[in-house]
């Protein structure tokens, strides 16, 4: 199968949690946006008239005539396909309910430079988005941390992995998660790093694997950035 | 099966969704948290010391050894048990897309009457929740609900529901929100409901549903309420 995903040029992004899958995997895939006129095909498709089941937002994924869209949904269908997921339906709704928690975080994190709106420049919001980091970091980042901390610590199968004892899309997002949050709060993080010692090895392992690696080090990942979802301003980060 | 749900009192937020689906399908279900004891059973399950997979936050639902956490990812489960979901994989992810983009929609109206933090009173951000509820009403609503008019144009079995012809979840959800709208932004809403005829009248089709209809006239249904996701503030929806 050759997967086609759409996403935005320029920024990791939402779509980058798709990518990692894709990448672990060594699946064959094309990021149809960075392509030659690929944008313009990404807009047509989301415009939706031409299309019985649109997106609201990208990503969205292209599997032959399956249209798959919303981050969380496109790795709940990927998941078995590409061996990222466990087959039973039980360890299935865990990996994904994880994925879940992820992607609220996620969104937290963008709304914090962007409080007041995301149509509107980060240099509208900066006072809002200053007072806001204040409740990220101090309140948000460990409540969320802590809990990954626990669900490996409590992981029957050992604190190598989020679920059982293997590599999930889960193990993947929280490595993209926590690299995201090192390079948009890095003081922040260093602190928070001591107490989460589990979900940073987590994300020092993920970085070391093979195809993961190869992947970091080549032209297909984009470069932490400020359009992008995590972004690094002073100013949220003292 | 006797399903267990474990969500806050005295609120309709997130738990609702969960909720709706199992009156629709005449389900047996204890609301845990709203008897006697049951929201310190509801916190020492979140705790997660006892809990091999502890949820981030409820809801959550118990169905025999099952535990399953985040409101989509519980409707997920759900879906196929109670006849409220396709039975081929595109159109569950289909559904489940469409309940994700609701999820979402759903967090940008609670940050908006707590743009800052949720650990404040809206009382300690009401400027920036006022700033915020503009762009809400004024961009973000003629957006999804734009989406969901188009979603149901475009169905290819006719616009009386989101996916295919027959109930889902999804449907439940959109009515859910739409209630929580009509609620919180009246006059925004009255304006919107003349260009999202299709959403509206979905809407008015799902309340009169005779479960639902039971449901919404009984003591089981809390009503909306300023600690809710959807809050009236008439400053918020002049």
């Amino acid at each position: 199968m050759r997967y086609e995903l759409y996403y935005w040029d320029g920024i990791q992004g939402r779509g980058e949690f798709v990518r990692l899958a894709l990448e672990e995997a060594g699946a064959e895939y094309v990021d149809v946006a960075r392509r030659g006129k690929g944008g313009q095909k990404m807009l047509a498709l989301l415009d939706g008239r031409r299309v019985a089941r649109p997106s609201f937002a990208p990503p969205f994924l292209r599997a032959g005539n399956v249209m798959v869209g919303q981050t969380p949904n496109i790795l709940l269908f990927l998941g078995p396909r590409l061996k990222l997921a466990p087959a039973a339906e039980g360890g299935r709704l865990w990996t994904h309910q994880l994925q879940l928690t992820i992607a609220d975080l996620v969104g937290e994190v963008h709304d914090t430079h962007h409080p007041i709106a995301a149509s509107l420049y980060y240099e509208s919001q900066r006072p809002e988005a200053k007072r806001r980091a204040r409740h990220l970091v101090g309140e948000r980042l460990p409540k969320y941390l802590g809990y990954f901390e626990r669900v490996l610590a409590m992981n029957p199968q050992g604190d190598r992995h989020l679920v059982g004892g293997r590599l999930t899309y889960a193990d993947l997002s929280l490595f993209q998660l926590v690299a995201g949050l090192q390079y948009a709060f890095p003081h922040a993080m260093e602190r928070l790093a001591r107490s989460h010692r589990k979900v940073v090895a987590l994300h020092d392992r993920v970085a070391a694997r093979p195809r993961i690696a190869d992947y970091l080090a080549s032209p297909r990942r984009l470069a932490f950035n400020t359009q992008g979802i995590f972004r690094h301003y002073p100013a949220l980060d003292p």
